[in-house]
């Protein structure tokens, strides 16, 4: 099968979403950007860096890599519209894998309501998947990473550490607690937490990829602020405890560094209510980086632990 | 230098357009669309197959990955706002190399008054450029492959062949002609002239990446109907006369059959009046495929000449 034979397998059975003004299979697509401004984020993943085909299936691939292209358009307060497709992968990738992977990112985008609209399809030795996820802001201004302010309480909604610790287990040889494992394989970010976050008054906002010290870190540099955590703020729920006492690893490391949940962090101003799932775990101060009870925690999330 | 450092690398020294509400760095950008649509496509270009290190600069490689991306934007009528990149590389790619890539990019957005306003950076074995565009219809509908009607006339503008010709003199061993390999290296689509077709009238437009011949019969299969090429009417210039007779090739075929110039081909109402450096090459009749002076000729363009 050649790349048109490919192109149109990707393409067959898309289905479209309100925004999508002209879907795919035409030089472009157009989707509708009703406020007059669109939110634009792209992310590549290659495999046996971002997945494995032995640890995760086509259909989980697809669910996080969309997953990871929406929490983006989400951490700027805006709602998914839609996606855009690049894939290379050997010739002689098993064509189940190509429908798998479809079917994930078919079914994430169904969950936001977004359209996959385009792509293009290619030949290379590894399979990598880019993806471009189109936003809509709703009216409201984007929130960026470099609006927190001293004084500003830090919170964050969305699993932490989950991920990491079903990679540490996959690492391992084992193929369980599944809870860990599938949080892993298709994490489920808080998308519609975005747009909310902005309701609530959000300062600045990013989803976590690279773990949370990682990205508070950003907002931290981006805002020319510190970042105060309080570690009994930060909530390690009991299976990680568990999965942690197993694998003989402080579990809270995870919590903090564990990138692929893609859930939220967001500063807010001092006094704000905030109601479920968001969760209070620290304060903005003076100064720079992030603190954890006042110690200085290293940045760098996954580079860190490479 | 680890990925964070090739991201600051590769968004160091972006500049921003008038379209650019939010520039790169942050978790998302924003960009604007004024006419509350936007068009958008995605491109992946994989070393060894779209391009070789040792044939093209990265510079070239730049301007050759966003004028791929431009012209399907250009081929809906619309104007380039915006572009992400996405970027994979081995971890020993030299730095300089990285650089001329952004430069190249830079260069074309440039051209058209975009900008780069996003990306993604990580490691493969291969060096893969992923690209999406963005682009602005400024109120018009956008042209479709789909609307081309019987009667109406077939017109192209840019160059045909030129990419072929060079890529067929890089493959023999040779670097010149300068005209061909430079056609090759780095293609000059007639961006402007897409949406300025749509003030023409068009009613069907597409780039030509595949070749001329395979790209019309796009056209023909999205509209329904048959393109009657008049062979005298696609003009081969010497250039190419010179290098088919150096080569043994009849050039011909580069013409019909060459992807990668970028050019634009369109279908017009009859009796167009079609300026410079619009040229009218044959009409929409009833029926299916292509033909030039009424024989078939095959499709598949890349495909059939792999």
């Amino acid at each position: 099968m050649g790349e048109f034979g490919l192109i149109a397998r990707v393409v067959a059975g898309l289905a479209t979403a309100p925004t999508t003004l002209l879907g795919p299979g035409d030089d472009a697509a157009v989707v509708a950007a009703p406020d007059g401004r669109v939110v634009v984020s792209t992310d590549m993943l290659v495999e046996n860096r971002h997945f494995r085909r032995d640890w995760s299936t086509a259909e989980d691939v697809g669910h996080k890599a969309a997953a990871r292209a929406f929490s983006d358009i989400a951490a700027m307060g805006a709602v998914p519209t839609a996606l855009l497709v690049g894939f290379a992968a050997p010739g002689d990738l098993e064509l189940s894998w190509v429908d798998g992977l479809m079917s994930g990112l078919r079914a994430e985008c169904a969950a936001v309501d977004a359209a996959i609209v385009g792509g293009d399809v290619t030949a290379s030795d590894v399979v990598v998947v880019s993806l471009t996820a189109l936003g809509d802001l709703q009216g409201a201004d984007p929130v960026t990473q470099s609006g927190a302010k001293v004084g500003d309480i830090v919170a964050v909604c969305g699993r932490l550490g989950w991920a990491a610790a079903g990679f540490a287990v996959l690492g391992r040889g084992f193929r369980s607690p599944v809870q860990v494992v599938s949080a892993h394989r298709r994490p489920e970010p808080p998308y519609f937490e975005g747009p909310r976050a902005v309701a609530f008054g959000a300062t600045s906002m990013t989803d976590i990829s690279d773990g949370l010290v990682a990205d508070l870190g950003h907002i931290a540099e981006a805002s020319g602020v510190r970042i105060d955590l309080r570690g009994d703020a930060v909530d390690v729920p009991a299976k990680l405890r568990e999965v942690g006492a197993a694998l003989n690893v402080d579990p809270m490391i995870w919590v903090l560094t564990g990138g692929d949940d893609y859930s939220l962090a967001a500063t807010f101003p001092r006094g704000t209510d905030l109601p479920e799932p968001w969760r209070t775990i620290g304060v903005v101060a003076e100064g720079e980086g992030v603190r954890v009870d006042g110690r200085r925690w290293p940045h760098g999330g996954h580079e860190h632990f490479r």
